[in-house]
């Protein structure tokens, strides 16, 4: 995967800003670096914009930067971060990811062999999320107004359902499924900046989620609410749901996969994994009883193996989560009201 | 147009970590200013996406990040640039814009009141280019790794003509068209950097460009390339239309508008207004006997209403610029190599 770097490191060993400047520098990154990584017919034809043909049928858009610090962590990095958290979020509205834009931030002064690493992995990433990037734009800022690079990805997809999907079709006896273990990603960051080190490393679960989720459509699941479980983690997008639908859920502490290692490293940090970031799970609400039948759908995938049963929509009288523990007390969950982790994602 | 900040000052007067990290100071932020500005039915869904219908047709996708400096100045803001920009960047590959996706990048410190105007600008000239910002992404990084304010907008349209339309569609015998003077936004911003003073203040010329192009598309113009003028400027666009298209152009010094104040502070700030970059203004390609009729439907719009002739496509032998200058003696223009204007959009 790690080619030389197509900009020659002797010439250029930092980009500068004159490669933000529209001149030929500009020109020279753009179509050395980025087209020839990326390139496709969408993205050669070297227009202001990509021109597509798309049938008549139901769009999704959605947009995210990211400024995650560092840069590079276990398990990713800000390249498949910018790919897999964009694509996830079209996944969440039940659609199949087709084209990504991408437009770059870049620091005066950030080596052209970073740059190209994070090229790289974004190339890797959006061939392995099977979605194209096809136009994009490269500013450059001053040394000390940036961090290195900040990204920000904007993604079309094609609806997969014609059901709606959102917090606020969640209905009383419907079940909440989770695909995986939690709060990997922010404890792979956190250790990495704070200099922790464990037994094994911990690796961020960064990775794309369309292939459940297009499975679980493509069975008739009648999914009711997707949501991925990144910033405020899946305390957050519980209480979300709470409120959108009006909703009492009830979900159960020991339900929730957490990893030895992961538990750990929060007990030491001082966080609840029901806070932390995740940027490869989600959780999914579905009629009861559709719920075996999704949870077998969805361990059929790699990336959704571990999936569980985590709770249920108890009613809608009133938008409260409840969280069941061990020893059965119940304990509301409430959205996280300061910063636990900044630059996550 | 300035309307009470939605976050109360006393409570919040800067941006924190916190309003960036998901929790509730994110919803706060989110829920009070950014969806009460901009609100719409796509919007206003609140999911992860937004999700709307398409006729079975060509449509087009763009994106840019916005890192002017300073944020505000005569003529505009970093928000009227965020929208202006790609709105104009959709219709250079002939789309009517439909939908803007909205990344912002905030550094911690930054005044809420602040804040508050670039929403109120983005507001305001969403609702000038008749678009609607549908889906939108807020992260905050620390005190120093930013500028107080980046932008990302990626645009969604629809193609309003089923030509094809880019610079290697250009043909010997058309005319190139300018839609006005040029060299305003990139003045106004140094003006404001470097202090200086004009007898009248030279103001930006950030605007969309919508109009003109889509009643030049109505009016059964046959388009063979558009291009918008901003970073490397006129200049720039025309050495890459004879590039893409292998072709020789031939532009007349005299034919092209700069104000005399335009003109007096780039002598002063040792500028070529040919390279310095524009907000409001394109080129546009076409047919010899369809220049006329394209100029007169140009001048009735507003933003191009100064619309000029001003030069045409030799042939397609080589790709080189010629200007012819004012005594009648040729010179090549060529891409600017180095950095003349960082951080202009």
């Amino acid at each position: 995967m790690h080619t030389t770097c197509p900009i020659p490191i002797s010439d250029y060993p930092t980009v500068t800003l004159a490669h933000g400047g529209g001149g030929a520098l500009t020109h020279q990154l753009i179509d050395k670096m980025f087209r020839a990584a990326f390139t496709n017919p969408l993205l050669d034809a070297g227009h202001d914009g990509a021109v597509f043909q798309v049938p008549e049928e139901r769009m999704a858009l959605t947009t995210d930067s990211y400024v995650v610090c560092p840069l590079f962590f276990p398990g990713g990095d800000i390249g498949s971060l910018a790919v897999n958290g964009t694509v996830n979020d079209l996944a969440m509205c039940g659609a199949k990811p087709l084209y990504l834009t991408l437009g770059m931030i870049l620091e005066e002064g950030l080596p052209m062999e970073t740059l190209w690493r994070v090229v790289q992995s974004i190339q890797y990433a959006a061939a392995e999320a099977d979605v194209r990037i096809v136009t994009g734009d490269t500013k450059v800022v001053d040394r000390g107004k940036g961090d290195g690079v900040y990204l920000n990805t904007a993604g079309v997809g094609v609806l997969a359902t014609e059901q709606d999907i959102g917090p606020s079709c969640i209905e009383p006896e419907d079940v909440i499924l989770l695909s995986g273990d939690i709060g990997r990603h922010g404890i792979a960051i956190m250790a990495v900046r704070e200099g922790l080190e464990f037994e094994s490393e911990i690796q961020s679960d960064c990775a794309p989620v369309v292939e459940p989720v297009l499975k679980l459509l493509k069975e008739g699941i009648a999914i009711h609410s997707l949501r991925d479980l990144t910033r405020g983690g899946l305390a957050s997008a519980l209480v979300e749901h709470a409120r959108a639908a009006g909703a009492r859920l009830q979900v159960e502490e020991a339900a929730i996969p957490v990893r030895e290692d992961v538990r750990g490293a929060c007990e030491i940090l001082g966080l609840d994994p029901m806070y932390v970031a995740n940027e490869g799970r989600f959780m999914v609400v579905v009629p009861g009883d559709q719920s075996e039948r999704a949870l077998q759908v969805m361990r059929a995938c790699a990336v959704s193996a571990e999936s569980v049963r985590i709770g249920t929509v108890e009613s809608r009288e009133r938008p409260v989560v409840h969280l069941k523990s061990r020893i059965g007390s119940l304990r509301i969950v409430d959205m996280l009201s300061g910063e636990q982790l900044p630059r996550i994602c």
